[in-house]
């Protein structure tokens, strides 16, 4: 289900099938989300009225919740949605943004957890750190700053939650049960850039529209952002020019490009079990 | 009126006026429209404040407003504008961004409509469709999906609001009275950026502020946007490229690239009068 | 202080410390503004909710208030967070998008200042003078349009507020006290791109964070934009490829770049004391 190969099975099902993505996120990055999905093949919706997200959930194939710019009617807003996932069995993803930040964001993300667990949850190491903090179910852990702790901190919110738990950064890391894959793609230039966190989550969302194991879907949607960053790095020369190419990337990568960049190793029960790139 | 070097005219007239255009629109295309807008040689104002739409009004040249991402405050605001709008006899374009994905979108359309007719509707063909049904003043129309059926949607439109109709696709039409346009330029890259169409309203809303009669200005700005689609995607690697190169086209496009490059042809009452291209 | 060695000294101290940077700010321009302050190598964060901007300005270097796309509910966060930036002696950035076009926003631009006077004040020459009319303590100016006009207004609001002033335009004016500095980079490429001046008053923002000479900070941030904009537009075809060279050269822009390019004078007491470029 993991090989490389299973991973571009799912790219190719995510342009075949061109699945409908209802995403509730922040101003900043609506655009970029947007046009990734399109350019990945997916089909984004972005909708945030209490008077509509209900029936937007219902047609869409997943579910998007990002806080980046949160205020109480896209609060209310995004739990109305979750709850609407949670009974129409609709895979969501919640970008935990800022995470830690605020108090405010700290008790939005522990509401909106308690109100439906999520499918994935992707942040960043600090904010995957923040989170298990704000969601704790047991509390007192603390909040130190390796990513060895913010692994500890993925593997405890799966096992709270039951969520698939991504952290991204430099290597991306995603955890779920006893299995654990690490992605060593993307570049420095990234982080350059605002949105490529939002636009991961975003096709996190498209490819767990198309494949129900979202261990693997979520580990495609992340080999996919690392596969085309690598490769728009290769034709940019700034973070202007990087925007350009990624869109392009994500529109045109083929399968002898994916699989000749991509690193990806698994590892289960603290045992590497397969190693590629 | 409508020959090809008269639409080039009202291009050129836009450039040397650079009219007003008052845009209550969708978070995730704001920057898009204002790009699009001021390459074109327009200015933009993007304002939804209850406390100022009307002022606004009262000093733009005409007035877009686009359903993409409403909410309550929003809708009020686009109540109130193209109010001030019929008042002042300001033209105003109306997007149904997605009118037929949920009830709140239909109830909200029909309402707009209601409360002032559109100078100019522009929409996709299910748009186009939900639109008329949504807005029909006769109930019972059915929502088949060819668009043979869009065309009939149009016609009714405007027979009930005396609205100029543009569909826009593949095959851009306008419809207005026993008049039709349609044009065949743009690129299959315009479905894999967000925000094309609404690049569109917001041109046709340029148009319109210094073009009088709706049906050659909506063909103008149909035309202009199609054109530089097509000389665009010839420039592009994919949807991040294409972008890029339809902002610089819609800024540097000449006189002969445009006669050379448009496909337009008209019909009035079912008979080809003009082609060209 | 404001040799062009000083002003680059301050662009690579922005790229050293990666000052945090708040903004409220509009739909509009996030986005770029975003993306400027990362290229520039600042770090922003975007939040407008009123349980969470104090919070925010708490742990900024710096507040950026655009009030582009303002509602009452932004309007109010503004307030919080400009009420929390004077508590805390946070410096903080008002540009006035749209000042005088209509009464609301010059009602609100009034309020904001009279809750904390800014420490910089960022907007084209009609926004400057609509500001002096909208916030003069002495009533009755009137509303001419010269750049002469701007540059009183700029030193009125200098004289009332202690804020320095920063006047954009084709030639950028910053006024503080008897300083006054003149630069003369840019192309005309930035009207024909929307949030040119939203990102210059964010990067002003960056700059505030990490120097505490306003008047310096304020022309070392006007330094770098005007010269970016010049190399960009060297590199562009339109406003398309405009920008993306525009964020390529946030980044890479070099010490020898910056001083051939930048063209800076300054006059104090109404006689030039330097001139460079």
């Amino acid at each position: 289900m993991n090989r490389p190969q299973d991973l571009w099975a799912l790219v190719t099902k995510v342009r075949t099938n061109s699945p409908l993505v209802h995403n509730i996120t922040n101003y900043v990055v609506m655009n970029n989300t947007a046009n990734a999905l399109l350019a990945a093949g997916a089909s984004p919706i972005m909708s945030h009225a209490e008077q509509e997200v209900q029936d937007m959930v219902n047609i869409s194939g997943a579910l998007v919740v990002n806080i980046g710019t949160l205020s109480p009617h896209w609060v209310q807003a995004m739990d109305m949605a979750v709850k609407k996932a949670a009974e129409t069995a609709t895979p969501w993803v919640l970008d935990p943004v800022g995470a830690g930040a605020t108090p405010y964001r700290n008790a939005v993300l522990a509401d909106l957890m308690e109100a439906a667990a999520p499918t994935v949850i992707r942040g960043n190491a600090s904010e995957i750190r923040a989170l298990r903090i704000a969601g704790a179910k047991t509390k007192g852990v603390d909040s130190t700053h390796s990513s060895e702790e913010a692994t500890e901190a993925a593997k405890s919110l799966n096992a709270d939650y039951g969520s698939v738990v991504c952290i991204s950064g430099a290597t991306d890391i995603v955890v779920s049960g006893d299995q654990m894959a690490t992605l060593s793609n993307g570049d420095s230039m990234m982080g350059r850039v605002t949105g490529m966190g939002c636009s991961a989550s975003a096709l996190i969302g498209a490819f767990l529209a198309i494949e129900p194991d979202a261990f693997a879907a979520t580990t495609a949607a992340m080999a996919l952002m690392g596969v085309v960053g690598t490769l728009a790095a290769g034709q940019a020369q700034g973070p202007g020019s990087f925007q350009v190419a990624l869109l392009d990337q994500l529109y045109q990568v083929t399968e002898e490009q994916f699989l000749n960049t991509l690193k990806v190793s698994y590892a289960k029960g603290e045992k590497a079990v397969f190693s590629h790139g």
